[in-house]
């Protein structure tokens, strides 16, 4: 097949994290941004040495910000979480893809009289009822089945004015139809993902069709694109710009996705960071098919901590 | 928003069918290929007029083949359907996507002790048996439920190397994961799907979710794109011309979508009618953004038969 030397030597163009250049990251930046799944967390189970990590962080005087694509928690249900494993983190300083769906409506003043029709966790109902607004479906309409006779109709709600989907394993037909009747169907309705992740960490030991899945099947059926509003999307930017008033480029991006937080954070402007405790493999981030590099990567965010102290 | 008479007096480039034309249509015509929900039926209600139509056809000596997307029905299934509704019309007629699956898989020489998952219906498994495959999945998992406990594991057949996919309103959660696992971990596992129709004809009263949909859905989660073999790929037009040995440009194919019959038959070089009793509206047909000209359109096949009896 010839000689692939060349392509088999082409490694990533990222700098690994060491003594040498920790200490200008910590330096240059006020805020870590962090991802949770695979970066915080493995699905239940804690990341071995976050918390320390996470305090170091705080005693440096750097923000904290947790920003996750799982909407099947709200904020508070997220905060919940980190307090169970441990973590000290209040509700403001989670960002969540279901809290992105919320703040995408209220910003662009959506009717609060119109309903909202849910594909996905309680997470969104729960962050649109917060925000003002009327999410119907949700874990409701997962157990609904449709009558597929002649003669049946499937009647959908036509104050419906926005469809919002994020993960969902509950997803049936029922739902995708009606997700796919009030986009066609009610004048001006608008179709929101919360994000476009082909895989979620569902339980511990493997991964699961993610949010993209759903959210393709809906853009299948009604042959639209929706308006994305977790990462990759810098929709939350605005939100954390205007509570931290910190500019991008003093903001470090870390997480374990090239396309969702490598890209959020370059998207946006930031430093970014790519630890490999999560699903992307060091193979795949020297492949040569990958075209997102971050501007370090390390195995862990523990890494922090020990190559400071070794500084 | 300035004067756009322009585009409202763009109207369709192509001929409405007339006692001028058909004569010259049918004489240049040795076979006809009709899809069949929109053309021959409604659901379960036959459309005006066709059995007479189909009879003065086979009359004049005309090759009839029936070229169906719906892959829930195998060929058998379709051929009662047509005969419950009183018209004769034998298996070997009909050309249907679950028919195109089977033949895919025998085409490329599918190793038979393989296995098949199918997300889909009934048509599908009987099709994959009757060409000597063994068809897992379909409607018998349509009531698995999936465990998402921290330390469960997703079992699937790692003998598995194709997924079929077709339209399926009994999608859930389970499938989707099944399907995903074994194109993403199965060694040289193929994704072929029935077609991408965005809406099926579950009911007479409404569109539903299509096959486009559940493709989607799995597209989503495996971030790979399908081979698709019903309309509008011309797969099945190979088995047309080995049996009938005729040329496309003297097939014609009668449908009334746009976008899989009439673009089926350009893409084969058959010569093409839209019928408007189906999905697609003489508006649509003229709307300045459809770019999908058949050569012909008319009401309905009926009027094939009214106009040659007063030509």
């Amino acid at each position: 097949m010839g000689d692939d030397r060349s392509t088999k030597t082409s490694k990533t163009n990222c700098k690994r994290l060491s003594e040498t250049n920790v200490g200008d990251l910590l330096d240059s930046v006020d805020a870590f941004l962090f991802d949770c799944d695979g970066v915080i967390w493995k699905g239940d189970t804690l990341i071995d040495g976050v918390p320390q990590t996470l305090e170091m962080l705080r005693s440096k005087g750097k923000k904290l910000v947790f920003v996750t694509n799982n909407s099947s928690k709200s904020r508070k249900q997220n905060a919940h979480k980190f307090q169970s494993l441990g973590i000290q983190v209040t509700e403001e300083e989670i960002f969540s893809s279901s809290f992105a769906a919320a703040m995408y409506l209220k910003v662009n003043e959506f009717p609060p009289e119109k309903k909202v029709y849910v594909i996905g966790g309680e997470g969104i109902i729960e962050e649109l009822k917060l925000a003002g607004f009327t999410g119907i479906g949700g874990p409701e309409d997962g157990k609904k089945t449709v009558q597929l006779k002649a003669n049946t109709f499937f009647e959908h709600d036509k104050s419906v004015g926005a469809v919002v989907v994020g993960i969902d394993p509950y997803i049936n037909y029922y739902k995708l139809q009606y997700g796919t009747l009030c986009i066609r169907e009610n004048p001006g309705c608008i179709f929101i993902a919360t994000n476009r992740d082909a895989t979620g960490n569902m339980t511990d030991l493997q991964e699961w069709p993610g949010a993209g899945c759903m959210v393709a099947a809906i853009c299948g059926s009604t042959q639209k694109e929706p308006i994305v509003v977790g990462k990759p999307s810098t929709f939350l930017m605005e939100f954390l710009q205007k509570k931290y008033n910190i500019p991008t480029g003093k903001m470090c991006m870390v997480g374990d996705r090239l396309d969702t937080d490598i890209l959020f954070g370059q998207n946006a402007g930031c430093r970014t960071l790519l630890v490999l405790s999560g699903v992307t493999s060091q193979s795949t981030l020297e492949d040569p098919s990958n075209h997102i590099q971050p501007e370090f990567y390390t195995n862990q965010i523990s890494d922090i901590f020990d190559l400071i102290n070794h500084e």
